[in-house]
């Protein structure tokens, strides 16, 4: 009897080279599309969740982010890391009320994205969040963000205008647009 | 004389823990907002380069990527990394040849943002790319890439109606959306 060859991107070992509290880095070693074995190296990670708050007034809530890695202010929606087993829309309800400052009582799936395909295995989820009361933000002693409340179309300006886009928040205002198309119909 | 404290945001030191042909893996000690010291780990990449390929007779080209980290295959605008001292638009016309296997004669700058602003210092370009030769496909044996032409409203959708969304093709459409308005106006 002969063994078939392992599938093309079949993985054939896993080393995690770093773990921290935050993310695995790992190598895979994994068969190519050729059949000729392969390093992948990567982040792994449970995945990120992001709120779009949105207030009756049809205004929205972006955060201003000091991002340590790009230098530079970014102005985002409030986004979190899940651990392993984390229900995403709590940890999307947690992120909203550390960094916005805002609790919401209504949540609605927008959708999911790969941020980063090819170095990190995280998937994004955002949610809608609606009905808002303030409690106060709540930021850990790595974070300088600042909450600010502005219209929905003042906030898609601030963030395709900024010298710098974020490219999860970007992708999450496409998925909000998708809804509000579709709530209208 | 007494020396000021560091910054809260600067680094104090970095050490690479791992470096590789796509990219670095960091660890810095840096001031944190409240002046305490952290850890901050993340990939060290000089960024990445996209095209979006537009015929005149308004279609696109989407690729249709096998990515390893996700499981699964993703509609992508075609998009690769860059090396220290790479010319972005170089990068982007290289990328639209090898996955695309289309090369463009006329590149528009379309702009550029964070794709994983937490974890990844990569700045990603996106670049509008006309009247194009096909020059056919040259790809490495760890890509498994196929090239599909299509009206750039089914490109649309293709992108947004996957299950799992490619976050920098998102950005990008909107980048490109951008773009077409100003050009209307």
């Amino acid at each position: 009897m002969t063994r078939s060859p392992p599938a093309p991107f079949a993985r054939l070992s896993r080393d995690v080279l770093v773990e921290n509290r935050w993310h695995r880095y790992c190598r895979d070693r994994y068969v190519q599309r050729d059949g000729s074995e392969g390093d992948y190296y990567y982040i792994d990670m449970p995945g990120s969740c992001g709120a779009i708050p949105l207030f009756d007034d049809g205004t929205t809530l972006l955060v201003k982010v000091k991002r340590y890695l790009l230098g530079c202010e970014l102005w985002e929606f409030p986004i979190g890391g899940m651990q392993i087993g984390d229900d995403p829309r709590a940890v999307a309800a947690r992120e909203l009320e550390e960094e916005a400052g805002w609790r919401a009582r209504d949540f609605h799936y927008l959708g999911k994205f790969a941020p980063y395909k090819g170095v990190s295995n995280e998937v994004c989820h955002f949610f809608l969040a609606q009905e808002l009361v303030e409690v106060g933000q709540s930021l850990e002693a790595s974070e300088a963000i600042e909450a600010h409340r502005l219209q929905l179309a003042a906030a898609r300006e601030r963030l395709l205008e900024q010298p710098l886009g974020d490219g999860q928040s970007i992708s999450a205002l496409v998925l909000l647009d998708r809804f509000l198309a579709q709530r209208r119909c």
